[in-house]
């Protein structure tokens, strides 16, 4: 059984290269997935179907391109990972897991301690929490060993 | 048609109760649900199961003792009204917001301007984006007239 | 049982009126639920959230909140009644159908014969063609009695 | 991750061609789906199974032939594109954007700008609106790099 | 709380009086459904759309007007009672009950012992089996009792 | 709103009794239902449909005519509440435990500490463990206050 | 895209090895499956299990393990063919079409001319009616070229 | 047609091992998943996230990131293979069973003679009792011959 794994929330640390190159290491069956993690690219997604003058519709439009990608992600997906960072407001990766959790896909929180309380509703809804990359891959290894 | 509406997030203003009096003043046929919105009362609904040592487990099971009452009023609404204050993380608000679009259910965001880019992808999968009570209660009569 | 019709379509002619003053002249036990059938106030639904300078996000704005109502219409309703006049393009009515039809909701088609052509498919998925109100009503008291 | 891409809509221009030359062009892992796209093989679908005097019920045949291979396609698909050209009413391609909202199916609409007002709610609902094979084209390549 | 009952297959005899007065006898809280039993009506579902020469699209009209009707009972019902008499192929009756079994819907079949074995996967499938309404009324009170 | 509350699971005390009285004495607006709780009853469910010499087929055909009032109970209920006490095998409890996390549907446990650790995965997919049904009546004024 | 199709129904005439020979002939990438079309082996199925007195219970009991195998293959099918032959009642092929119906699963029925009229409400919900394997054949083709 | 078959339940004998070998042995084209079978490593599934001082934590943290293979497992398979055994409560294999009625997916028990009373609710709502691996193996080689 080869399972996949969807990679949900920060792109401004390398956490998903050490999952990925975890996972390898250990020769795990997993295929990984992603949004697209350049944050400029990001913003600019809806670009190529015309400029637009207010910030507010070119996010817009560009947050709808994502969401192919994203939703495609987390609805093929058989385990998310949700990582939020110690900066920006990341609403988007919480959405995410209230997405797994509605769908009743099974997902892990990566994060450090300091941010437990705000994040209980999400932590509660998953299955796991996790502070380093090194416990998801072992988490993920014994899931599929 | 009486429509149910849920009232999800920030709960430390009474943007709640200006929706209601204003839906109520024009005699819309709406019904009202919200989350426990006494933070204290929320922050202790495990509390009757018994006492923890670790704060992290307390919060987790009043975190589950809450997403009855959560779940519940997401899965019955028709409509949900999510609002983002200008204070604290309110990453619950935006795994509300996740959760009502996986599962089809129509939203409308309440956030000041400041915020937009950051919710982009919650107010893009939203169907309405307000910037005060008065206009989620003119949205509602315009959907319930 | 009392069973919900959503009248879906056209709004240039009196159909909804027949069909509902038609069906209450039978003592049906039916309710029923439209879109905003009044096109400037369709086109202008959004406006109350703020202007736009362009009419492609003035119009998806409007029309994003005129899904509030007409797909909580369509989820809610047992059957649908779907007009196709003979003006206009009405892919809004033909997207309804689909919508149905990927709900296994029950519709009636009414259009008179000139189109039937370019709607077979939208007919070949319908429950019934009719070709006018009282058709419909006819229908309608068959399936209630 | 190969993604599948239903091609749904105007047959008379060489839009999908180009649409899929162009993703084979830059090496996308995408597999292609398509109506019948001959007119005269489309309405004769069903003449197999005995021909119809009358043409109501020959469409109606060929058109529930054509179902089993537009509906399987539209199920199976992760994305849909969705295109209406400047002649005929289309209503079938209105009607497979309703079906993927419905099925929360992502789906992009490739059309000119001068039918943006009448086709407002299916380009909302939509997750983009392309004028060229071009610009699908970048889309795809964006969601699935 | 209240049962929904919908009463399918053989309207040749007097079951459906005899397990609707037998329940009303108890006075148990049922509501009960049923589709259209009078064999001409049923026929004759869809003349009021136009008649039609060939009697094979005549049955098509009126089985796809009878649908509406059917299909809405046995998806609104809690509990369907399917009944099998002696005379005629009653297919109807055996394509309500796998409708039945692919929704999950619990149904009773109603039938004497001399069908038992081409019954078999139809009543492997049912929650009961009864051979008199009787039997149907003592299952229905004990299930709502 | 009103919300409907299972109970599940032993027959053998009077904590269905205390819950409802306790959730009475509070004024809670819950509806209670329950599988048949009186033994010999159950046992018996299927003996109207004719006797059975084997006790195998006896048990198979009055759990399956229990199985309609069960799946409807939890089907239709917001909440369960799934009872284990201090003897027998109590599997059917787990089972429906199991049913309802299948389903997304929130449950609460109530049993004694000493057999916490069987419990662990029945307890872990709850939204609470409860020992006492004081407990779960502070549970549902809290969810339904 | 290869696509399942599943062949139901009558065991008594070749019918299955004509559609899956000029399949083949014709180069179609489709794979079939079937249920257990020996007569005595499919009435035996559950005799491994141990042997039953009441031919009511052998027969539930192999109708049971029978259903493993035929729900599997119209869960995944992408396609169903539904025989009815000239004898036996054959209920369970109408079973097999309501199931479908109920997934909306496409269907083709494939019977001769005079059973139509009992076979209305099985052939309406079809998406074609074929009278021999050749049509059959020449629709698969037609909906996988 | 390769099946996936989940083999849940007791972890102190080698009746996977049976199965698996029993059907390798025939060429059955099936694949089997199991949840990690060695007991002290289940209970400590969670301890890499961190030790815990109460042994109820402890015990729900392991059930959470055993549920992710367990419920994926569940979500996967095409059938399930249920096993009790003659020691302990094994509430977790009755849960598992509930989930599988609950989706709708076929499942065999696998149980001696003697707890066929506790388990009636359970055996009712499979596809299959069997006593030995032997009979599992010819069951699951009948469903793929």
């Amino acid at each position: 059984m080869q399972l996949k794994v969807y990679l949900s929330g920060e792109i401004h640390s390398d956490w998903r290269e050490k999952i990925i190159q975890g996972c390898e290491a250990r020769g795990l069956n997993l295929s990984f997935y992603s949004p697209v993690t350049l944050h400029e690219a990001s913003d600019a997604a809806g670009d190529v179907l015309g400029s637009e003058e207010q910030s507010f519709w070119r996010d817009h439009k560009s947050a709808k391109v994502n969401a192919i990608r994203t939703r495609t992600g987390l609805e093929k997906c058989d385990i998310a990972v949700i990582r939020f960072g110690d900066k920006y407001k990341q609403w988007n990766a919480a959405f995410d897991a209230g997405y797994c959790a509605a769908l009743g896909k099974p997902y892990i929180t990566l994060h450090s301690k300091d941010i437990v309380h705000p994040l209980k509703e999400v932590d509660t809804a998953a299955q796991a929490w996790a502070t380093s990359p090194d416990q998801v891959v072992e988490i993920l290894e014994y899931v599929i060993q």
